[in-house]
């Protein structure tokens, strides 16, 4: 030790401060753990005697690169946190910083924030973007961008298959005798609602069931909430909503009302999130593989961050 | 115009393509409204034709500035979410982007996260944060810091009366008569849980109720899941959860393995989320009230924004 003074130690602060020393450990390293009064004589023997809690190793502030953005049109949807966990797990692990962006379902938003930060990161993740196709295909000739359900021409995007989920629920109902089948439609700047209204209307043609769709509806506990009531109006015996989220605001809705899920309405979600796990009874949703999305996702990735980085100089 | 040649629009596309031209539209501006087939023949057709889409303002990517981090400990807690939403918002409004980042729980993770992104941004907000309190003392030297949910010297914080808060939940718990209560404990690294855990052991001292600890368990729904498998072994009447995931996950579980709630066991989370409302019956918690929180938030980021801005020269 170069340090010619003895330096203090929590051992001397503990005897001037009546406390055993792990109390002043404690006080230092996780103060929420000891009484208020007490941390507060600790920090202020501590500060007459001069003792420095650990010195722990200085920031390292001179990284700035090997970031990657990931928006996201709704942070409070479950389906796309679980998609964003993994992509940061896997690009963590490649040594990739990851900022979320959440757009909070609004193209303007999504658009001014990637321009503001689309210079500070190596590449870009959308998942369900509101974004037109031409604004989407500019950023793309800025940076590399992948798309999740949303297909832009030009732009490597990871899809659900959508027809094939869809197909499943209704061939379900059918088997359980509905003649008729509510849609609870999304955001109308969703790609994916077009996509599965689409999918729904072929089905239900082909399965004989009368096929009617209310909304837009945000695609939210609230939106489901607002929706039930509608429903009350205009009973059908099957709903299906354009996610989980919209499927469980409508089954707690209904079921607040007095009616009984399934008794009096099967519901079906989308996306199969852990929330519908909570629900009584538990919520039929239509599921993608998760891990699916993952591995799409890393392989999209790490093709395009290389081979984008290369053939798109830098304006 | 200044184009010699007549530019060729939807309705040249239309024709050649045997199609509406709000199709060609439509095909353009939401393409997951129309069906595949007709798309690629629309797109093939304009392509043939040189018809371009809508020629929309590019991209700014001038601006740089105006950026704050808001860094949540899971992104999968709608607590968290929920305020940083509320932040979001008013940023906006103030012409703030807001980047988040996702330390998921790891305290390694949180700082070289914000390591890598300080320079980048005008300041930090650190919700439920799992670092220690030097580390967080060492960003601030780089950049204003406002801590929600952790008390840091010399950091402006938002905190809850967690005490008042407690106190309320034991004194119902008291009300029903029972006489022993069983804490799930949350991380090991977080603050709120040492200050939860002092509130309940006072509140429980005075009106004389049996507490027990176990734990600690992650704050999620599979955390609950994992304390239930104790609780069956060695139950308890009333049972109070570090947050709500935890909380529902437990009461799902127990549930699930044949106790009823709240005739077996009554069960309290923390937090007061919009997915309490999700379980049968409605889980009771402990609230804090919003607008507070972002309120708080709001007053203590524009002053520290602006005094912080001056008074800390970057490096």
């Amino acid at each position: 030790m170069t340090d010619a003074k003895k330096r203090v130690t929590i051992y001397d602060v503990a005897k001037v401060a009546g406390v055993a020393p792990s109390t002043v450990s404690r006080a230092f390293s996780r103060p929420g753990r000891v009484n208020a009064e007490t941390s507060r004589r600790i920090y202020e023997v501590a500060e007459g005697l001069g003792y420095r809690s650990q010195s722990p190793a200085r920031l390292d502030t001179g990284k700035v690169s090997k970031i990657l953005a990931f928006v996201v049109s709704d942070i409070n949807n479950p389906f796309l946190t679980h998609i964003m966990r993994g992509f940061q797990q896997e690009a963590s692990q490649q040594g990739y910083t990851t900022l979320l962006i959440d757009s909070q379902e609004s193209d303007s938003a999504e658009r001014s924030s990637i321009e503001k930060i689309i210079h500070l990161v190596d590449g870009v993740v959308l998942t369900s973007s509101r974004m037109s196709d031409s604004t989407i295909s500019q950023i793309m000739k800025v940076k590399p961008v992948i798309a999740i359900n949303r297909e832009v021409r030009g732009v490597p995007s990871i899809l659900p298959d959508t027809d094939r989920g869809v197909r499943q629920a209704v061939e379900l109902i059918a088997s359980h005798h509905h003649k008729r089948l509510l849609y609870l439609a999304g955001p109308e700047s969703s790609w994916a609602d077009g996509v599965r209204w689409r999918a729904l209307a072929e089905s239900c043609d082909e399965l004989d069931i009368t096929l009617k769709r209310i909304g837009p509806y945000p695609p939210s506990l609230m939106g489901g909430i607002t929706a039930s009531r509608v429903w009350i109006r205009q009973q059908s015996s099957a709903v299906m909503a354009y996610n989980d989220l919209l499927a469980i605001g409508f089954m707690k809705a209904v079921q607040n009302a007095g009616f009984n899920v399934p008794g009096d309405v099967s519901v079906i979600g989308m996306d199969n999130t852990i929330t519908t796990a909570l629900t009584t009874p538990t919520l039929t949703t239509v599921a993608t593989p998760r891990t699916c999305w993952v591995c799409g996702l890393l392989a999209l990735s790490s093709i395009s961050c290389r081979t984008g980085r290369s053939n798109n100089p830098r304006p």
